[in-house]
């Protein structure tokens, strides 16, 4: 099963990173871009048909390792 | 306007990053996952409605900043 998981750093939280791929696109010329937020999005393959499951597990590992809920957001989709 | 990027290594080539996830992923008991690829997810917002406008300027900001085309893949999606 694959599924796909997005972490993005929370509205209220400062996205340095985003700012400064902001500041380059203006220094480039793209003046229409107003805001840039950058997270991770990762795609996982998973050894298991059962969805339930799935979601369970990767519920569990965003909230271990891929996300730090603390700043971070994450979203889980599943595929199929 | 809001638009996506989606960031993500070619097939062809190595994920060291994504690897080491799996890896961590594996030590902490998912063994079910068994592939694990990592990108970049970026949300951006236009000050344009003119959605040809907007798609080629962001075609050209992930070919030029965003995206490593070397080995890089994006792909664009615009809301609305």
């Amino acid at each position: 099963m694959k599924a796909k998981v997005y972490v993005t750093i929370k509205e209220n939280v400062l996205d340095p990173q985003g700012n400064a791929v902001q500041g380059a696109l203006h220094t480039m010329g793209f003046n229409d871009v107003s805001k840039v937020r950058i997270g991770k999005y990762l795609e996982i393959d998973l050894a298991t048909n059962d969805r339930a499951q799935a979601e369970a597990q990767l519920k569990e590992m965003s909230e271990k390792l891929l996300a730090n809920t603390v700043v971070e957001d994450y979203r889980i989709e599943l595929e199929g």
